[in-house]
C-alpha cells in the first residue's frame, strides 16, 4: 500500500469510509477536558484509519446523574 | 395493501419499514426553525416512501458549541 | 430470584453480546419516574437475556417538547 | 387527561413525555432472545410511565464481535 | 455574514449549527428509495435552516424485522 | 488535584461521569484498522479523562456505501 498523505503510518484512505461521526455519550464534564478529548479523539482517527483531521465530527451528549445509570440504579443515587 | 395516497409516485407502503425514527445532531437553533425543519423531514418520507406523516418521528438533539467540534477543536473554538 | 449463570430461565449468558446499552429519546420526566424505568429496564435484560444487571446501561436523552414531534409538528405545538 | 389504563400503579401519562424509543446496542442474539426483550423492555415502559404499549418502540442494533470492545480491545479478541 | 445563497428564504446560517447529522432508523429499503430520501432530507435541510448542502450528512441504520418492535412486538411477528 | 491512578496526566476521575459510550458511524472497514481505531480512542479517553481503560466502550456501527451520503448524494453515488 502507498503512503496515505493524512495517514501517519501509511494506510491508504479508504473512499467509502470517509467522514467517520463519533457520538459520545458521557455524564457532564468540564470544556477543558472535552476541548483535550475532542483533539485526542480525532488524532486516533486520523492515526489509525489515515483520514484527514477535516473529516472526523465529534459530538458529545452529556447526560445528568439523574438520567443515566448502570445495574439498575441511577447514577445519583450511588 | 393499496398503494400510499401519501406518496406523491404510488410507490407500495413497505409494511416492514413504517414508522421511521429520525434523529438529528446539530446546534442549538430557534423553535421557528426547527419547527419549520420537522414539517420539511416529515415531508421528505411521506414523498420518498409514501409512508403516513403520522409515522414519521423527528428527534433533535441540540448540542452546545463547547460539546463537539470537527478536525480535532470544539466548535466553540473557532 | 436466583443468581444462574443463565438467567431466570436457564439461558446461558452469550459472551459476545455481554454489555448491552441502552438509550432512550422521551421528553422530559420527573427523577422518581426515571428511577423506576432504570430499574425495570435493567431487570428486562437480566430476565430475557441472562446477562448479570452490573452489565446493563442505561442512558436517558431528554428532549424538550419543541424539539422533537410525529406526524410532521413539533409536540410543543400539539 | 385520566390515568393510563396501561399503567399499573396509575399514573398519568405525562403527554410530552409520549413515544419513548428505545435503541440497544448489543451483539448479535438469536430472535427468540430479541423477542422476549422487547416485550419485556415495553412492559418496563408501561410499568414505570404508565404510556399504552402501543406507543413503545424499541430498535435493537446489532454489532458483530469484531466491531465493539472494551478496555481497548474488540470483543472478538478477547 | 451573510444570508447563504443555500437558503430558500434567505436566513442566516447559523454557524453554531453548520454540519447537522441525520440518523435514520428504518427496516430495510430498495437503494432507489434511500437515494430519493437522502437527496430530499438533504433539500429540507438547505431550505428550513439555510446550509449548504455540502455540510448535511445522512446516516441510515436498516434493522431486519426481527430487530425492532412496536406494542412489544417483533415486527417480523406481526 | 491528585494523580488519578488511570490518568496519564493526573486529572481525577470524575465520578459522575465514568463508563463513556462511544459510538462511531463510519463505512466497513478491515478488522485491523477496527482494532487499532478502538485501541486508540480508548487511550484517547484515558490520557484526556483519566478513567480507566475498563470503562471505556467503544461500538462501530458499520454503514454501507448505500445507506449514507452527504450532500443529497448517497457516498455509494459518487
Amino acid at each position: 500500500m502507498e503512503p496515505s498523505p493524512g495517514g501517519r503510518n501509511g494506510r491508504r484512505t479508504q473512499r467509502s469510509s470517509v467522514m467517520p461521526i463519533v457520538t459520545v455519550q458521557q455524564g457532564p464534564r468540564d470544556v477543558t477536558l472535552k476541548r483535550d478529548l475532542v483533539r485526542r479523539v480525532t488524532d486516533a482517527f486520523v492515526e489509525a484509519y489515515g483520514v484527514p483531521a477535516e473529516t472526523v465530527q465529534v459530538w458529545i451528549h452529556e447526560v445528568p446523574a439523574d438520567s443515566w445509570g448502570a445495574a439498575g440504579k441511577l447514577t445519583a443515587d450511588k
